[in-house]
């Protein structure tokens, strides 16, 4: 076990976020909605025609996955957990979990022959670039306060990791002006997003101290 | 390890609670509800109106946030569950369970210009009050009963928890009454009592266990 | 460490047995719906005729804390799972998460003035009735794989817990009947048998088995 | 404890898989819908008469327990995880959380007399179809890449899951189109594989994995 093992705390509130991450990702299923299908009418073109929703789904079930990566690999770099961190992982949770309702609302509205496809739009970039900023505070306070990571993590990491959080909110920032250009430029540039932070350093990260403390591990029964 | 480590009945209504909050804040997600939008109208102006429901969202998030405070912070100190505890804890879950169903009807009635204004907001502080009371009975319980708590909790520690704990319940009971002078006042109300319990012993005692914590850790390791 | 400490899949099944528990005990909240209050309608009448509702809000919820504590108890003394007890389990599931659809139902058509009151009570009974059957089915399955238990449990006991574990599908399948001839005394009845687990022996069990974790604790500690 | 112990970031992520099956699970029960009983309409007619709401319940939460059984059957196996598993196991959850969608469709329309029962019953198996391939994909990528299993697996017995894990994709596969011939039968192929799968490899080796773990604990304390 390293020496500054995560408390209590720190635990107790990873499961608590596993917990809102989790239900809210699953609550975006309710958002598609029934059916309404009468008589003769082809069921294919009801199902067909909700495309919108399912496109909603996947996307937000994507991000909300990202942002456990996120919030895991920060995690896994916290020994310990102060009064703004705890307050700033709640604003965390309270925005992961209003995703659902902008993402009803994209999904109904982004067929909209007028402005409103680009205004359903735009709420939802603006949830996100919200949700990016919490992060970004959140990496921020970790630089000022290193005494609240564990004892493998550098000040230059930290600092990287703060630089990096940046990408999220300026670029779903810039897409809420997007949205009044194009709804639907805006949906690539989500899923060029989604790759980034796929293929991108939360994720690395998180595999790196994986294989960190299997090392460790291994090393401590070897 | 402390020589009396919480057992595993503790620890397992500790992940009950925790679910049932962390599902209990989500769901409040769904009582925003679908926006009517047909034809030429602003989507704009009916997000904007939808107003309340966003305050209640952010208003009862953030309190479900501080009881989950309140309950680690005060389960942290447990070391053993009795029958009344068990009880007392379900009865807790209930209130906190229920909370999106008064957040739901704050949502949608305190912009009436009549008594149902008041009567929702009433009914929004009545479920805070009995969620109140029931902590109280948790602290009262634990002050007869020392033996349930961790060796490290003295008498006057739980004297002082049982005080603070009346604060919730008076204040929100008295919210009750205000809610027929001005329901706007009583939100005020809330945001101020949510930055005192933010501010105030529950997190404090939490943030300070956490710190005790470490300290054991740090110490049986050397 | 007892020497048959539970294995990793009792862990796990528990895990998710408890989370279905806290979401099936949650969403019984949005059974309780909307309330339609038009004008100058008074809300406080909308609230009090809503009344059905949150008794059986608090029926249900209180009944599935207390299978959470029969559950709890029973997988105390559960070492490791086999087939029949897995399925029996996710068959345990399965009634569990069905609960709040009896109950809304229930809620709705208790005070209707004709027969259709009887038989909402008697679909809650027979859902009550089916989910105290699954419980028999797991106790006698332990009765006859004794292996399957920790070494501290007798076959005494196992046959005490089989015989009480009776009593919950022979009730709730009166009620079934009792139903017809008046729903009100069906809601008491649930409530003298709610009284009558929380004072029972699930609940005993669960607190003495804690007592002796703690105590064994203490002595390998000693 | 086994050499190769899970990392802390396979355990979060069976705690997140766990949650999402735990909640998609549940939700199904909200599918299930209000009866809308008027006057002296008969409740038990309107009751008996969505029977296809209960089977599919039935079927759905059925699938979602075995689909758990066999994601923890292999999880068992897993010691470590990389980005591809990691990625694919948030597809495999993004599926799971749809499926109550398909259900309620296929509740809804399966007892429509024209082609859309058999439009509802396709796309169910198309989305039970699309999960079994995910697990495909993660066997295909366990047998490729055997350093992140535990020591304990041999290369025999994952080329063994990765064929029998062809078995669902394959068989719900040939359901799609089945169900223009006739749905009813698809339901009964349904039941049938949900039994094999009961019965079969996933369980068999679950339980399997207890035993040695079970074996291997008294193994390193006797």
């Amino acid at each position: 076990m390293p020496p500054s093992s995560p408390s209590l705390t720190t635990q107790r509130l990873e499961t608590l976020s596993d917990g809102v991450i989790a239900i809210a990702s699953t609550l975006l299923v309710l958002d598609i909605g029934r059916l309404e299908v009468h008589g003769n009418d082809d069921l294919l073109d009801a199902i067909a025609q909700r495309w919108p929703s399912y496109v909603a789904y996947i996307v937000s079930f994507t991000v909300i996955g990202l942002i456990w990566v996120a919030h895991h690999s920060m995690f896994e770099r916290i020994s310990s957990v102060d009064r703004p961190l705890l307050f700033l992982n709640l604003a965390l949770l309270l925005g992961i979990g209003f995703i659902p309702w902008p993402t009803s609302v994209l999904a109904e509205y982004i067929r909209a022959d007028n402005v409103n496809a680009s205004i359903a739009t735009a709420l939802y970039s603006l949830t996100m670039t919200l949700i990016g900023i919490v992060f970004v505070g959140m990496w921020a306070h970790l630089v000022r306060h290193p005494e609240h990571t564990t004892d493998t993590v550098t000040p230059v990491q930290l600092r990287r990791s703060l630089r990096l959080a940046y990408v999220s909110p300026i670029v779903y920032g810039a897409t809420i002006g997007l949205a009044y250009v194009s709804p639907y430029v805006c949906l690539v540039v989500y899923a060029m997003l989604a790759v980034y932070f796929a293929r991108g350093p939360s994720a690395r990260a998180l595999l790196a101290a994986q294989e960190a403390t299997a090392g460790s591990d291994s090393g401590s029964e070897a």
